[in-house]
């Protein structure tokens, strides 16, 4: 992709100063622009790259007055970091926007799909799918019977959604996540073994959701496993059978949440935490990293650390402490040595 | 899949009350029941549900006596939770049986395969490889040189089999599980630089194995790495090199086990807990959720949870200790005070 | 594969002792010894098991003089260890030495590659994509546009590089390994909803690197995240956007770390530790399995443990004394107790 000076700003609605013609490839951070590419000066502490920077074109502030000789052309905005976001989403709709279906895909013959989707080599649709309109399904995906996509979904390569499942519109789902995988069901039988409990219900996933690459998201016992609208997940994450994800609720890579629990809309939940089945989390929970929780949290806006979790104020001073262990026995053996002596003391 | 409530009430031995030719086409939880779906009533605390439910057909048991008048059909049988449970497996059987090599498939024309067996499009098997009866391969898998699977086993879309694996019979492998990549072993070599240990050993899998989605478990170095009959894991699991797990032991979600550590049989151990390498786990031992095991377990039946792990009785005892950890430093405090202000007493 | 003790001593340069025609087909623990199978004796400790081995070769040191007659054939060289290392390695090579563009893959007509190269089975390799020499894609994998990929790599079946990533020579990617994904970057917008902050940076991994099954690298939301020289990944690790991590760092299983955190080089990670964003850690730390670090740490060659970590033997120290709590809280109550007593002797 390359575009003019001109052509950006005006896609921007910005005013040029330097030539017109200078051709851009790419966007970069001011500090390491080169020939062709784009930035842009937000921060009034990066200004000084301005000066040095390789890159052709920035894009400024509409009060920007430099204070020396710029190399390269500038755009004046209003808003240059808001511009630039905006350059990004359009540089990645385009570098995204793939139609029609490549050779060597095997995709069933009843498959009923909108306009403008994409369908690439190597996916495989199974039967009684359909896709909505302008759905992007990379190589290598794998779309089992009776799925139902929304409109504007992206799967990226070697998405594997199992049969039966539901995905919204405007979805992003990344390379290796897995959903619908069976739930992680067994009954004990004689001899300490174990006896699979069949696990025939879905996931439900619902609009403006975005997954991670390698998460999974397993298919309930019976029923839905759900993840309501607008929620965000990063990689690597297990969501077990029977789940329920409220909507806006946002969880960071690696952490995983057991079967038949139910979390709030609106929570925040770092990396790493673990959060056993069959409970409740309320709304607006914030959950440090690497923390575990036992219990239902049933108070909305609570804050909590540690494993098992508990207030994050409490935990941090109570970490003070524990950091201090050592030195609290030896104060306590020497309290115990001082009674002693004071004890012995003839009265 | 469509049913009759005949068809249904004859699979299960059981005996009809109400229409013999509602149509069913799926299974619901009785509290979500629509129409055409079958549920069941065996808990007594759910009773209220069976005069609401919109489900057209519900199993109850034998001695079971309507407070009112009932909408749906019902089917009365010994133990209504079992024959749902059998329902649930006829289902997923129906559903999972899928025969015969589809198109677009790249199997070498040395495949020795039983009867029965599925290989769906984009799968890749290379020379030398032995399939049992009824193997279902779903689309994408891979399954390199040399490997056997026996009778019955289902690989999901996007299993990977390295070269020289093997894997027994009835077991079930989720998508995106890898079986046989290279252990983790590197020698130190000059300038901090690492050279790595040709990992040529293979995995072994038992009979009646279930793993998870995106679960991964290395090759040995030499010799196997090896899953015992009955072993069930969980999702995105981490087996290294050499490692070996006892029959019937059950792993959750996330849980890590470095290289060449021997778990026993029958152990139940949560998720995200990580295992240090080199060390051995006696039989039936029980590990908490986000445990550390830094050394090995000998004594069978244990019951552990911290990081490091100790006992868990005690782990929860000291636990209630250190969330009042600011609280034990005051009251020292105050008893140094107190001491400092007794010795000041003149005697 | 098969050869004679002949060829493999020649191979070795050693001294053959024993038939020059017995075939070899495997090679093996020495306790695990089988017909047609090869091992070493370095270890003066399993001395004993080369008199009951099964094998049919065995690879001695120079100076090794048998205390009772052997079965097996031996080949004498001056360190068996490494002798036998080196035949693990050749071994490897033969079994990954394709080569040649299988049918059935996708390749864009302006792909430019290198001698030697192999492309499996439905491969997908977008357009303007360049791969050195000897390069080996295995079945299923995905190479988006633009991407770089150096001489000798190997990409395990189902590995995924999304557009413009650039992957040096000499690295091993196993299969699952996701490159490239969006980073998880989003900024609240109305109703608590999150916006997309389009990622259109690269993942850049330079030489000699290798990277685990199902570990995931994702790109820069700007820039680059960098892999330097000889960095060793294992399986299940999360590498968030913008993270650069330094030559020869090597990391265990299941660890995450967050964006635009910069780690040093010749660091030793354990598994399961987390790492939060934007901080550094200096060159040679080590980081014991389960930590969290939340600040950077800047004494190069730290070593610490903890969630949140500090240093590794005051962490011990602490440990032991929380395993203590409950007698410790005990101690303090029999203090007061006997404070109590003492201020009311009357004096």
């Amino acid at each position: 992709m390359e575009f003019t000076a001109r052509q950006i700003c005006d896609l921007l609605n910005g005013k040029l100063e330097g030539r017109e013609d200078i051709k851009i490839s790419r966007l970069s951070k001011i500090e390491e622009g080169a020939e062709g590419s784009l930035t842009f000066l937000a921060n009034p502490k990066y200004e000084s790259f301005i000066y040095t920077t390789k890159a052709s074109l920035v894009i400024v502030s509409d009060s920007f007055i430099p204070e020396k000789k710029l190399e390269p052309a500038i755009i004046r905005v209003e808003n240059p970091y808001q511009s630039f976001v905006h350059l990004l989403e359009i540089y990645n709709q385009i570098r995204n926007d793939r139609k029609g279906i490549e050779e060597m895909s095997s995709i069933s013959p009843d498959l009923v799909a909108g306009e403008g989707c994409y369908v690439g080599a190597f996916v495989y649709i199974g039967s009684n799918v359909t896709l909505g309109k302008n759905v992007k399904i990379y190589p290598h995906s794998f779309v089992g019977d009776n799925v139902s996509i929304g409109d504007n979904t992206i799967l990226f390569s070697g998405v594997r959604v199992y049969s039966d499942c539901k995905i919204g519109s405007d979805c992003t789902l990344h390379s290796g996540t897995i959903i619908g995988a069976d739930g992680f069901g067994f009954t004990p039988s004689n001899n300490n073994q174990y006896k699979k409990v069949a696990q025939i219900g879905n996931v439900i996933i619902e609009d403006f959701v975005e997954i991670g690459a390698n998460t999974t998201i397993d298919r309930a016992t019976l029923g839905s496993t759900i993840l309501r609208k607008g929620v965000k997940l990063d990689n690597l994450i297990q969501i077990a059978h029977n789940v329920e994800i409220g909507e806006n609720t946002v969880i960071a890579a690696q952490t995983g949440v057991a079967g038949s629990t139910k979390i709030g809309r609106d929570c925040m939940i770092g990396g790493q935490v673990g959060i056993v089945g069959h409970i409740e989390i309320a709304d607006r929970v914030k959950i440090a990293a690497q923390s575990g929780i036992g219990t239902s949290i049933t108070t909305p806006g609570e804050i909590v650390q540690g494993s098992p979790a508990f207030g994050i104020g409490d935990y941090k001073r109570t970490y003070v402490v524990f950091r201090k262990l050592p030195e609290l026995e030896k104060r306590i053996k020497e309290l115990e040595q001082t009674i002693t002596d004071l004890r012995q003391i003839p009265s």
